[in-house]
């Protein structure tokens, strides 16, 4: 028997672009991107996909990006109609809206050096991006994140997907963009739920990477509250570049082991959006879940009491929740549910858990096991806490405890 | 506006093993496989799917498989049943099959660190891999192909894909497989078509690349065409050998440019296929395409006229087609069929046209334009030269010329 050793290395490259107005006549980075990508003398061809939700707020969107490409004249055409899908959560779980991209993508004859520019949320982002990185083998895909959770997070790395056989990211792939638009005028008509839920991942990076960035989020939590623009145009910048750092450095962008270092809060996150219908934003579950771990990582002697509190007081100061009702809920069988999300996790990841927790402000540290009851105990903990700051309220409108029967008696906390 | 220019680097290895008997108890090849990829005490996972047309001449296989697995014990457990799915181009162009390996993998709970292992033809292994690539952002894919033209070629690259909209290929993403156990055992019950169609790749390859492969297929072309096992797996070897070395030193394996070497013959090969409904095989397909451009070299003066001989001899030496019906088909529009291939494969690439001729037996040449005359002298030269040596029937069965309008006149040529 003879074997060949094959090592196959592959290098990608793209700009994530920080701007204003992306669509206005006089902004040239769009223009600019789309003629540098030019290979020969026929104009480059763009599939434009629309988040409908954009349309409550930008209604002209369409007519502007339409003028956009008009004013580039011969160097690009846009493929018309634009597509205009529905925006949330909603989009990932209907595989119609993949295949009516792939179809557009065939009719239109975008091959692989032509471009599907999708603009709108993350769900829209990551569900466009596994249309456009499944035909051909992968069309040139320029992203246009809309929130301050695309825009700092899931938009600037290299996943996308859809949810399938009722999981959530069952099917994707991991495929770089060919660019990363980010503008923040779409920002300034973001509800103040979803201006909120996106911070939690900056904070989230902050406690895992740069102790600086922390203090700088607590310098301006109250700005950030208060949706002053300058701040977020601060938090977004440095957050993504944290992400986009780790990605170029961590030495397995395509996760192909177990360590998941950015999915710090995330395993008690991913089972609380889903325990709350989604009602929870991913953002706002992505809090609950940092304020957990960092209970259970004071807990269990991790991290120093004063940096405890100053995480908790981060996360209720630029206004997102400490707890949820969904902390307590129950499976039929008796089982403490969000204990269910931690093996759902391991599952997710294959072979063995890698949990991030934190060994101070600016410092994750990976631990293999997490212990069952220091997770209960950290729960009740954050409760008891939170009742004190009297921020018993999560932003969905759903009241902490939700029913009298999932309220821990005072006497047991 | 600020830009961050992000690069990721990503780094793949898989290793490609040539064995015989894969599935006998005492080879250990598969077994060792799952056990060095193991992270866990638990045992791995692994589905396998298996192509149905191998069952005509190995029935017992699924027993075989079950009963290796069996003899693993604690390592690795078989997920059952075992998936048996549709042979050739049809499994290809029916999203169903997907769809069931998708579903297998959810209700199995495979995961990142379990496998697929599929077993079978190229088209098999094409869908099968496309399935998990796309499952979880990637499950591991172990590739056993079964056919000549898999072995040498199409299993060993880093591509995966299935048809859709009556475009070949028009779904797949580039990704790497976890291993490849080319098994020769499988290759004593090909039909004749197919142990031969899958000489043309070779030849291919050491026209582009490697003068003395290109005389060491010379020298036992009888023996090949004969069946001979030592020099089939020669030649499997030093041909799957060259494909490793280009994918992984070409600078481009996921093709994000428009150079694509390895389709050298395949511009016409790909048209004649579809011009024959999938009469023609794959391979036969691409000796007529190395055969065209062999001769299209040769009047375009870059190619000896003794090295074309070569060529045209050593094609047919092995028992390939040198022409086909199809290069005479006509569009409805009155055009030559065959030079519609050429614009799709154009707009398949994308961007400029990009085209690998012959300078000499191993050293190919990219060239940017092809002349419609010249690609028509061609055809003509070649069906002459067909004529003349008497091999002017694909093993298809179908003669040429199929029809009697489509005879060109011998005044004409």
């Amino acid at each position: 028997m003879t074997v060949i050793d094959q090592a196959v290395r592959v290098a990608f490259r793209y700009p994530v672009h920080f701007t204003t107005n992306l669509f206005s006549p006089e902004n040239p980075a769009l223009g600019d991107l789309l003629a540098s990508g030019r290979e020969t003398a026929a104009p480059v061809k763009a599939l434009c996909v629309v988040d409908r939700g954009l349309l409550e707020h930008h209604p002209e969107l369409p007519e502007r990006i339409a003028r956009y490409f008009r004013a580039l004249g011969e160097d690009a055409t846009l493929a018309e109609p634009i597509l205009i899908v529905q925006g949330g959560e909603a989009v990932k779980n209907d595989p119609v809206e993949v295949e009516r991209i792939h179809r557009a993508i065939h009719e239109q004859g975008i091959d692989r050096h032509s471009y599907v520019i999708v603009i709108g949320g993350g769900a829209v982002i990551d569900m466009a991006g596994y249309a456009a990185a499944t035909a051909h083998r992968g069309v040139r895909l320029v992203r246009v994140p809309t929130t301050v959770l695309s825009q700092n997070d899931s938009a600037v790395g290299v996943k996308n997907s859809v949810n399938a056989f009722g999981k959530k990211n069952f099917l994707g792939t991991f495929a770089p963009p060919y660019a990363v638009l980010n503008d923040d005028a779409f920002l300034t008509t973001l509800s103040d739920r979803d201006w909120r839920a996106g911070i939690a991942e900056a904070i989230k990076v902050a406690l895992l990477k740069d102790a600086a960035f922390f203090a700088f989020l607590e310098s301006c939590a109250a700005d950030l509250a208060a949706r002053d623009m300058p701040a977020m145009r601060q938090l977004i910048y440095r957050c993504a570049e944290l992400h986009l750092e780790h990605i170029a450095t961590n030495g397995d962008p395509f996760e192909l082991g177990s360590s998941r270092p950015l999915d710090f809060g995330h395993w008690s996150a991913h089972k609380l959006e889903q325990l709350s219908g989604y009602e929870l934003r991913h953002g706002e579950a992505v809090a609950i879940g940092l304020a957990l771990d960092a209970t259970y990582s004071y807990l269990a002697g991790m991290l120093p009491e004063e940096e405890w509190w100053r995480i908790l007081d981060l996360i209720a100061g630029v206004g997102l929740p400490l707890v949820a009702a969904e902390l307590d809920a129950e499976t039929p069988d008796g089982r403490r549910a969000v204990l269910v999300g931690l093996e759902e996790f391991r599952e997710h990841l294959g072979g063995r858990l890698t949990i991030m927790l934190l060994e101070g402000i600016g410092r994750g540290v990976e631990v293999h096991e997490m212990d069952q009851e220091c997770i209960l105990a950290s729960i009740m903990r954050l409760q008891a806490h939170a009742m004190e700051r009297g921020t018993t309220a999560h932003p969905g409108g759903v009241v902490w405890p939700r029913t009298a029967s999932a309220v821990p008696s005072p006497s047991s906390s």
